[in-house]
């Protein structure tokens, strides 16, 4: 397959693009670097030593003698590139993790909140248009988010896979539909993601393009088997308060000594899948597209649920950590549960790699082994949710 | 009340500001003239001939003596000087116009596809952004479309005001929810106005703003009261296939002794409105707002609902017109029934001028009027949904 991963230098389309090189397909990665410049702006770094796009391309081609090639673009800002790069490249397929996917950075400012709607509306709208101009029936495979759901809306339930059956009353009795899931968006960057999906439904509709979303939980594991090849192809490990996951930060609370900070009671249940498994799940996404006509088929693509406490506590019986509660910046339920459907990827052969099982490799091998490499000052969570949070917090 | 006017030099922005300025508000109206430049590009122009912003605010002053300011600014492009107006002007509240409107001109190319989108989000969430940025509590009064909920969804129940209790089946048993109607938009355009809708959820949600969001029908006719004084008032009529309503289509056919041309069997239901009811509509919503911390406040703006073909006849009868089938350009139900419940702006005191009763004036007074304005090669539509009608009309 011939496959443009869209975002191909960042921290799920990096392995991604590996994965797929190494399994035979033809990759091309399109990005405009705008992760490591928002790194920049941040005034942080990757933990991991990452190299430059052409130094990983390059010590790729070196060790399995398979090339990917590398197309500077912004697909946000440069349609007309984007259409002529389609036209020319003709692909089977298009990967899309070309967003701005940091929950509390598109919560930090009013240029961030901007930038994340601007930049996520326009890439997936520029993507959708230039298909539908040149002509391509390639599938997209797109990376949403858990959080479209939000938490706790459907009861008991668990959260389904896109679609959710509904009955409703009407003069001539009940009536069923199924619905995609009624959006309840916890930050700027997941509506986003919701406003990705109503984009999804009219193209597929309007002009039946073949479109995969996947509704992702949070990723922790930092390599694959690709990227474990050589130190040029390590993956990237966020630890600041923005990008840095929940588990980040645990991590290099531990890996320092400082206590692991708990938003809140910590009774927050998320759902979790491992970096390898993230670039299964879009291999298996790739080969198993919908028909041209069809509504996008939506994956819920996460393995294993843990409440925020709950994996404190993991990581403390592990490291011998103490585990302090801190005050929330972020407007959500202190307590929720979760329970999520995601019987298609384990229909489809997907073995998952659980948290009790990885998390110890995770703790030696990248936060231990690049301890060095922290700016303490960067862990704590600085972006405010609103101003009541940011009141209260002051 | 102080009130800012996005879009306030357009169609239905122009009548809304007199209205309120009429009924004794501090009116500013913002506009980048969008829609006048858009006009320069198709080569078209209003049949009526409006007078530029400053003719018009100056035979308003002239006339009534009161004023009404303008600011030149693109909402969706000028953040900056948004946030900086609302901190000096302090306004109550904002209605928000400034989006491109037409579903054809939003299918037109793949340019007006992307201007669309992204105008009328970048729009929608700077004015958004803004308000919380500086601190401000004015009420939003937002024109969305009924386009949004689509067209045949929930069977035999009317469509709702914006809302939809729904049962969903949970191990614990069977649970009713609320929800935003599931979006079903039939064009880009429709499309934006459903983005708008979860973006004014989340900023209810998460910043306590005030929103009232008012799925308007199409609405006719081209006169109030107040646009009626003086012909430097004369409001705008689109007749061109792109930015006229099927209505005006007819009127301008009837005019210039046309037949009517109805799009495949004229079966699709539609609601409407007459501009006189939008003004009041608008003010009503504005005197009636949702308190901090309420989900977005939700109102059908539509009076009656016609078939395609219908309206047609009914324009035949008052003409003595033709009527011919053409091939729908539109990828939409060729038949379709339409029960709308409109019973809050009923509830508040709006008392509707009907179809029956207004379009004799419309053709007397407007079409007829300035007939010799009217380029015929304008009124045909000529934008096409998708590629596979393109291919059926070749």
């Amino acid at each position: 397959m011939k496959i443009l991963v869209l975002g191909g230098d960042g921290f799920c389309g990096w392995p991604t693009s590996l994965y797929l090189s190494k399994a035979g397909h033809e990759v091309v990665i399109v990005d405009n670097l705008s992760r490591r410049q928002i790194d920049v702006l941040l005034e942080v770094h990757s933990l991991t030593p990452i190299a430059s796009i052409h130094q990983r391309l390059a010590a790729w081609e070196k060790i399995t003698n398979k090339t990917i090639s590398y197309v500077e673009l912004d697909v946000a800002q440069e349609y007309d590139k984007l259409v002529e790069l389609i036209k020319t490249a003709q692909p089977d397929a298009v990967v899309h993790f070309a967003e701005q996917r940091s929950a509390p950075y598109s919560m930090k400012t009013p240029k961030t909140k901007r930038y994340t709607i601007d930049n996520n509306v326009n890439a997936t709208h520029n993507l959708l248009c230039a298909l539908v101009e040149a002509g391509s029936d390639a599938h997209i495979v797109h990376l949403g988010s858990m959080g479209v759901y939000g938490y706790g809306w459907s009861g008991s339930a668990p959260i389904p896979e896109g679609y959710l059956p509904v009955k409703l009353d009407t003069p001539d009795g009940e009536l069923v539909r199924e619905i995609l899931h009624p959006a309840n968006p916890g930050s700027v960057y997941h509506l986003s993601k919701t406003l990705d999906q109503l984009m999804f439904a009219f193209y597929a509709k309007n002009d039946q393009l073949r479109i995969t979303d996947l509704h992702q939980g949070i990723v922790w594991g930092t390599q694959t088997d690709e990227t474990l090849l050589d130190e040029a192809l390590i993956n990237r490990f966020d630890y600041d308060g923005d990008y840095g996951t929940v588990l980040n930060r645990f991590l290099m609370e531990a890996a320092i000594n400082h206590p692991l900070t708990v938003h809140g009671s910590g009774g927050q249940t998320r759902a979790f899948i491992h970096i390898r498994d993230t670039v299964r799940c879009i291999e298996l996404a790739l080969t198993n597209p919908p028909k041209s006509g069809d509504k996008p088929k939506i994956f819920n693509q996460m393995t294993e649920t843990y409440t925020v406490k709950q994996l404190a506590e993991l990581i403390a019986k592990l490291t011998q950590a103490k585990i302090e509660y801190v005050p929330n910046p972020r407007k959500e339920d202190d307590k929720n549960d979760l329970v999520v459907e995601n019987q298609q990827f384990l229909a489809l052969g997907l073995q998952p790699t659980t948290l009790s099982e990885g998390l110890l490799d995770e703790i030696e091998q990248i936060a231990k082994k690049y301890a060095d490499r922290i700016d303490q000052t960067k862990i704590p969570a600085r972006s405010i949710w609103n101003k009541t949070l940011k009141a209260s917090q002051r």
